[in-house]
């Protein structure tokens, strides 16, 4: 930023020199994800533009249908979008997922039919970690002529990716989700698949998403895809070994303590834990009293005081939602931190 | 961005300090675009997304009038948008401007009737620095129950701003305008003005603009502007000597050079000057061997080719446009740099 600050769309040299810094995280980032070609990744302000993007351009380009085929358990920037887009007219069907967080397949594919214009599904869930095999059902969704997008906000890092493989039209990802930046994300755009922009203004992103590039944050999300993939598979490998260890040791340690989504095959670095008839308000508060960073439901809703949908969705009572605790663990966790938390949480829950 | 890195819509101790930071670039952004009130600023992804809310936000909240009153010289961001909002059915009025760049009061008032929903100009043209009196029309605006929206994304550093004695409902600004980073900008909300957010999901900036948020491009654009603000009026009095100075030179030196907008109020840092018979991008390439970075037209369309719709709006013939460069000068530009570009510039032109 104190040395080269030039505008990539500037024509001197000062602007090539952005240019080619954000081309340099442009195959970063479709490197990670598995592009096959770098064209396919556009550059955006995060997660959430890159769902309404993705979302908005698929209904744009599908006249005639009307329909949106989304799950109960989505992101708010999904749920939300979706909530008012039913109020503009489109027919949104939420397909339900059972106790164990997974979708209802038979609901799924009665819902996927000609006036379908659009499917939109998580990757994998921001609260409970429960992955949706979204590459095995691209076949049903396109038989029906609809486009796909996923939201694989989540992924990055803690799944290996190959989104040219998964079948999907578009697929949001966000730098902070895998050691980047806040504020910048990415949409795959499948090189068959034409983007109808959100923005329209200056040629950036090829004429798909006007705006000056934020090069410092394109630039540090660049360098986290190449960061996090470097050996990602023992990476991974430890984490999920981290992470079981700790929900092993809390479920014995502490009756009442449930693991959400346990029976589903989930990201290797998250447990939502459900503390029965523990205010997990006050445990959260607790925690942050000894340094420990952990969650209630999604940041991007807290305060909302609404109990996570995500839970109720998977059937959980309200009482069971405002027990849950979400524990993210990273490739920077050190086992003695996990020591430490699951001291903590012991010696908090069982006084 | 490596020990601050807390998610500001996060609970724990790290999320509250992310958000202090946030809270207070948004007062430093209030304070130098002169808000009443720092809730009026909404953080955005920079100019383009502002301008996209503000038009599109304005337009929900008008139902049953279908018109945009803007000009023939705004930014490709607002242009564009304003193109596609006329496909979608809306009427556009585009005001056109004199040689000079000013926009044509009569027209413009005569398109102001109870049919508009939303008044969109520019405070400062981001090719010419022809300046708007736009605070001096937002009686004749607010009279006939239009929205005012108003582009400042050029002013802020270049000119002394009073937001809240404005009379616009919604006025864009960009933070690398005025030397912060790429990627973030703001969108002024006077606090009786309802914002119809062009995203939604998460709660952030007060339910109007959901995504995570780009702290460190946020804190970024507070302290640019809270050094954008320091000594403000000495350091647009030096800018303007300098870049009169250059002007003065030029018009001397090289026959066939017209400085364009000169007889309207200008931003003090800009200049647009034509070099009758002059390829303009040649001399721009010969400038960039010697480190020295100037634009044609607006680094948002280089490349497209086209003649600049600024100088075209203002009766250039498309020779005059492709023979014109735009030279900006700022509080860092030294004397001596203005000495070596007059050189470079007649060395170039009479050989």
């Amino acid at each position: 930023m104190k040395e080269q600050f030039g505008n990539p769309s500037s024509t001197h040299a000062m602007g090539k020199a952005a240019e080619r810094a954000v081309g340099i995280s442009r195959r970063q980032v479709a490197c990670l994800i598995g592009a096959s070609d770098d064209r396919e990744v556009v550059f955006t302000s995060g997660g959430t533009e890159s769902n309404h993007t993705a979302i908005r351009s698929a209904l744009e380009a599908s006249e005639g249908r009307k329909k949106i085929v989304t799950s109960t358990v989505e992101h708010s920037s999904v749920r939300k979008l979706c909530d008012r887009l039913e109020k503009e007219g489109y027919e949104v069907c939420r397909i339900p997922v059972d106790r164990d967080g997974a979708l209802s397949l038979p609901d799924f594919r009665r819902a996927l039919d000609g006036r379908t214009a659009v499917v939109t599904l998580m990757m994998a869930n921001n609260e409970s970690g429960v992955i949706f095999p979204v590459a095995e059902w691209a076949e049903w969704v396109k038989a029906c002529g609809s486009f796909f997008h996923v939201d694989a906000i989540q992924a990055p890092g803690k799944l290996a990716l190959d989104v040219a493989r998964s079948g999907a039209d578009f697929i949001s990802f966000a730098a902070h989700k895998c050691y980047g930046p806040k504020g910048v994300g990415a949409l795959y755009v499948r090189h068959e698949t034409k983007l109808n922009p959100l923005f329209w203004g200056g040629a950036q992103e090829r004429g798909r998403r006007a705006g000056t590039e934020n090069v410092a944050g394109i630039v540090g999300f660049g360098a986290a895809c190449e960061w996090a993939g470097k050996g990602l598979e023992q990476a991974l490998r430890d984490i999920r070994t981290l992470r079981d260890r700790f929900e092993d040791e809390i479920t014995r340690k502490i009756p009442g303590s449930v693991v959400q989504g346990r029976r589903s095959e989930r990201l290797p670095n998250t447990s939502l834990i459900t503390f029965t008839g523990i205010d997990a308000e006050a445990l959260l508060y607790a925690l942050d009293q000894k340094n420990i960073c952990v969650s209630m439901g999604s940041a991007c809703l807290s305060g909302s005081n609404e109990p996570s949908h995500v839970l109720t969705a998977m059937g959980a009572s309200e009482e069971e939602a405002k027990s849950s605790l979400r524990f993210s663990f990273g490739r920077m966790t050190h086992e003695t931190e996990v020591t430490h938390l699951i001291a903590a949480l012991v010696e908090w829950i069982k006084p």
